[in-house]
């Protein structure tokens, strides 16, 4: 897999390279629009189940800008997905002129698009005229001619930087993007009943095809995880059913028609490692193969160590983003297949330690958010809200990214405003009618009234992030308020939700009340957040975190957090244990990918339950590969000190292995590091840095001065093209 | 015309006695979807041309919802504009099915449906069960499945009443809907130049057809309302261009192909009476005939009086009404064919005396509005945006609809918000960055600057508006801030804009200090809504109306208002007179619909210029027919006195005539009234009500008792069904 795609990523750059000109649009419109197909394929055996909250979409009428200078005169070629027209210096040209001659000197292009079907998209390619994110795009001109026939541009609508992908010829028009797909064939079948279950060897994703239909009649498609849910055909998750004419294959969930031929791929891609295929008497529906459908990204983090599981794990982890890892970042293939901002902002960190895809990062992010007036919280769930902004500012210092935030500041700033619009006396947030709060899936009661502490700590990030990214915005007036509400805030955590006998942030505050229930949630992230003094830190470590008497975790989802915590704490040996029995688990229940859901309690069947229904569970689920995160960021120890790695921070930490290596990718580079008991070695390509580590004797460089801190610990900096080791 | 339209009318009234179950959508989509399409129909000689304003559109997915309750089981059929799915009682079904059986009992059934396209619609026919605007729809159902696999409704989302007009069987898909058309010859032809030169007999609307076209080479058509603009090939405002191919006629400025048949007909529509047709050599257009397309709509209001002159202004003034009332109430047919607010509440004050359309004033409602968030003013004018709050007003007296004015107050309020977060440190309205202040086409230097006493009152009449309205939609609560608001502003016009001297309002006011300058404008509407008193009003008719030093109004838009003004005033003579010869002007131009300007000091080819353009105004604008509403409302004198015409006013008036008589209709019935210098009848059919009149002797009345007013005047009950005849 992984050469296949650094062959892909090599000549999707090169083609961006040759040909500078792409489609453009209104930002975060494409997005949208693509983000309600994804969400809306969707099924559950055999109905359509779109999203339950408010689906947005583009810009109906948008008008594309530009101004040029030319030296000599330059004709230029234009395709256009709407119905356009064109105004050179102002002036409307006859028709949708696919070509325009431009005279040399200075010109105003305006090109205005109408489009209800599909973004309003442009692609301009001239020898200099070309369009790129320097175009401009509004939906608003607001230009008007007054009695003299002047036009006027009365300038009071923000020109936005236009939006792009990778759609860099002509003919790669937006609205026909579909992923690549590849035939794979299946690696067992065999007759069960009065049909045949195919085994596709792992958990993949596509288009199942049956090759050689003949005969009349209907056949039933029963998709599985498992081989029990592949075979259950009244309680599989997803299926198909066809009927079979005499010229002629229907689907019998969406009515449409194929003419019979060789082969009949469904109409919709599923997740499956099982099929079950039955067919009535009269009708035979050859054998199976399938369509595998990707996004091709290029797996740039490694990571390898001297015990094989962890390295299993890894791989499996790997195998489990790269499934979920599509237009977007989807929480899992086989049942929502819906962009969830609290799992998809554990795919973006995982993502950088792995892809670096940052595409599907931005479009996330535009998806998540949608369009004006905001009604509800992202996803309805409230804790959603605060990780989507938390997500932003984790983007800029991974990817450096400042003209993305800028560009989704405003949608931030109105976001906000929601949430402010629905704070309590004291300046703290509630579930009201409508807001699904959600904190995790418990095996246990957890109580979701009144103020919940995880969700003011959220809350109060929240509002330290819309500070940092005000001013990057240049909002200062904004940054300032943001500052005071988050300081104001963070001043009434302790005081309210501290418990010093329990020595914990306890779970909730019913009118004023503080409860007696101490959950994790709370402490974990104000931990992670830096809301606790050290002393709490080491506090909460045996009063929450270690401590069986506090409801337990079940989802690899808190679990990121939770044992992230613990790596905070420098615990990674008790985390390296905990990855191998937890993540190991799995893989000893013979996990292709991760599960949505793990509970070491659970035998057999069990782990397939979820949602009261016998299959509901995705075994498949990006939140169930944190590894990948925990090993990039806390045993390679690698994380950005400055936005986009300009500086790093190189803190490698072995946890109880022998040895490890592993490549960290950054937008433009990329970190390798290794270590074993004796040494270090770290080679950045680009930025500077500093590696920490810890010595019992005086460590030894061959590059560099050691520092010794004075915790005791050492740091060595280390600068783009070095290849430094230390001993230690 | 009437009869046939009156057929039809009776048609579409059967057709919706007999099924009660039509298409339904979310309230405004539909509106919001077929405007865009109206919208961008514009052409200027070959471009495409769509409006400068943000366009908005159809929420994408929506879910209907209805509880029922059924005696016996039943089958039901179902249509659906989209993809969707179908949950009886919660349960999902399988695929998307087109009939349902449902048991006897109790039964909750959720449709959802998703289309990018155009909007979601549904159709649903049972014995029982019919879709109708008795259903639920909400774009944002916020149903969420717990752990447990319970489904929550959270409640929070305001679940609106379907909208929808009179799709009332299962074929009349909502979007596939065309206005009807009717092939029409032309009146006469001649050869000018190296073409042929049709003359349709007046100003008409449509589709140009081309019959038997042959040979190969280019064919250019120019349209003109006038002869000058049909053979003026560089400067007519539309126009189209063919290309002719041995099998195939391609339309230059689309693009798009038709095979080569016995007849072509033109994509697009276009407003002339004159056409003109070119072919070069080797092709031979064939004859012209045209397909007429309009609303079919029926002249519920009449007028007849012994001027046959007046009779003549308002059977024009009623065609001209005709040809711009189509989907929506437009401004003109020839070149912007756009929908705008000014306009708008014009063309509804009008149709309430001539075809009583109900319909097109609730989508023009929907379309102007738009949805959230507000980014500009309606058509981005200030003043637009206060007439759309008044046309809502307007339209729950003389329609009685209350329910659509609780569907469209959240977005006045929105609006209203947007209009408030604009006001200077006084309260008051000035134009900002992006606002487009219109008041009027004037011959003459309009200030814009500062605080305009015009836009201070309009802007003062909303908030009364929004407080009427806000009572209505029960929002007691806004309703007290918007009346305070109202009085504190009022209580500001006179203070800050009265000169004592002038005897009038000034125009405006900047950084505090009043203009020295009179205008109309405001002194009218303060008049018309109340704001001066009865020694003002006197004032200013001579101050101002009647004052030839004042910078005269040369469109028939705001004429609409300053001779409502006079006939406010009791001046009906007087505005007789200004009829004939304003309007008897353009007649004498051989108007055979009436214009956006006149200016009567112009003469030939100079009236047909407008914007700089040689052909720029529009021969047949909906605002130039105000005689129908002054006449209506004026001389026959008929007003709602309560909502929905439960009770009304006839104050009939000759002002110069010999007799008149005509009839006003109401939604559901309608008034007759007859006047000649002795007598006046009145007969309603339904309501009840006041005719008020003077006498110069004892007047008598064959039914009910007259009474003498304080002032002198008399007024005599009617209620619905009586003949009422009095002698005066």
């Amino acid at each position: 897999m992984k050469k296949r795609f650094l062959f892909t990523f090599a000549m999707l750059g090169l083609s961006s390279m040759l040909f500078s000109q792409t489609w453009i649009w209104y930002p975060g419109d494409y997005e949208l629009w693509l983000g309600n197909r994804m969400n809306n394929r969707r099924t559950e055996r055999g109905a359509f189940f779109p999203p339950f909250w408010k689906t947005d979409s583009h810009y109906v009428v948008v008008e594309f800008s530009k101004a040029i200078e030319l030296e000599k005169p330059e004709v230029i070629h234009l395709a256009v997905e709407g119905k356009y027209n064109v105004k050179i210096d102002g002036k409307l040209q006859f028709g949708m002129p696919g070509t325009i001659r431009l005279e040399a000197g200075r010109h105003q292009l305006n090109i205005k698009v109408w489009n209800q079907v599909s973004p309003p998209a442009l692609f301009v390619n001239g020898e200099t005229v070309k369009s790129d994110s320097s175009w401009k795009v509004t939906f608003e001109d607001k230009e008007w001619i007054d009695e003299s026939g002047k036009a006027s541009d009365t300038s009071a609508t923000l020109y936005e930087s236009a939006g792009r992908w990778n759609f860099d010829s002509e003919d790669s028009r937006p609205s026909q993007f579909t992923l690549p797909r590849e035939l794979k064939q299946p690696a067992g079948c065999e007759k069960r009943g009065n049909g045949l279950l195919y085994d596709f060897g792992k958990e993949t994703f596509g288009y199942l095809v049956l090759n050689g239909i003949s005969g009349e009649g209907s056949i039933g498609i029963y998709y599985g995880e498992s081989p029990e849910e592949a075979l259950d055909k009244e309680a599989c998750e997803t299926l198909d059913f066809l009927r079979v004419e005499a010229d002629k294959v229907v689907d019998l969930s969406t009515r449409s028609e194929q003419p019979k031929g060789a082969s009949y791929t469904m109409e919709n891609s599923k997740a499956f490692r099982y099929v079950y295929v039955e067919a009535e008497a009269g009708v035979e529906p050859g054998n199976a193969t399938m369509l595998f459908e990707y996004l091709p990204v290029e797996q740039r983090g490694t990571f390898r160590c001297n015990d094989e599981e962890l390295n299993r794990i890894w791989e499996i982890g790997s195998y489990t983003m790269f499934l979920t890892t599509r237009e977007f970042f989807i929480d899992g293939i086989k049942r929502d297949r819906w962009v969830w901002s609290g799992d998809a902002i554990q795919s973006y960190l995982m993502n950088y330690y792995l892809f670096f895809e940052q595409d599907a990062v931005e479009r996330t992010i535009w998806l998540l958010r949608g369009k004006d007036p905001v009604t509800s919280h992202v996803n309805t769930i409230m804790d959603y809200t605060f990780y989507w902004f938390l997500s932003i500012y984790d983007y800029y210092m991974y990817a450096g990214d400042k003209q993305f935030v800028r560009q989704i500041y405003p949608r931030m700033k109105s976001l906000m405003e929601f949430v402010l619009g629905r704070t309590n006396e004291e300046g703290m947030v509630e579930g009201l009618a409508g807001d699904w709060v959600f904190v995790d899936w418990a095996d246990g009661y957890l109580d979701k009234k009144g103020e919940l502490a995880f969700e003011q700590v959220l809350f109060c990030k929240s509002l330290e992030t819309m500070s940092l990214c005000a001013r990057l915005a240049e909002d200062d007036e904004a940054a300032t308020i943001y500052e005071a509400l988050a300081a104001d805030l963070r001043s009434k955590l302790n005081p309210c939700f501290w418990d010093e006998q329990k020595q914990a942030l306890v779970h909730n505050r019913v009118d004023g009340r503080p409860s007696e229930t101490v959950t994790r949630y709370a402490n974990i992230f104000a931990l992670l957040y830096g809301y606790l003094d050290e002393k709490q830190g080491e506090q909460i470590k045996n009063s929450v975190l270690l401590n069986d008497e506090i409801l337990g975790i079940t989802t690899p989802y808190m679990r990121f957090y939770e044992l992230e915590a613990l790596c905070y704490l420098g615990e990674q040996e008790r985390v390296m244990k905990e990855m191998k029995s937890y993540w190991g688990g799995m893989l000893r229940e013979n996990a292709t990918t991760f599960w949505e859901k793990y509970n070491p309690q659970q035998q057999g069947t069990e782990h397939l339950a979820m949602y009261n229904r016998p299959y509901g569970k995705s075994l498949c689920h990006a939140w169930g590969a944190s590894p990948i995160y925990l090993l990039g960021k806390y045993f390679l120890g690698v994380t950005p000190a400055a936005p986009g790695y300009e500086e790093f921070t190189v803190r490698p930490c072995l946890g109880g292995l022998k040895w490890m290596e592993g490549t960290v990718p950054m937008a433009d580079g990329e970190i390798q590091v290794y270590m074993d008991k004796k040494k270090i070695r770290v080679e950045a390509t680009k930025g500077k840095g500093y590696v920490y580590f810890d010595s019992r004797r005086k460590p030894k460089a061959n590059i560099g001065t050691i520092e010794k801190l004075s915790d005791g610990s050492y740091r060595l900096p280390v600068s783009a093209g070095e290849k430094v080791e230390i001993q230690y």
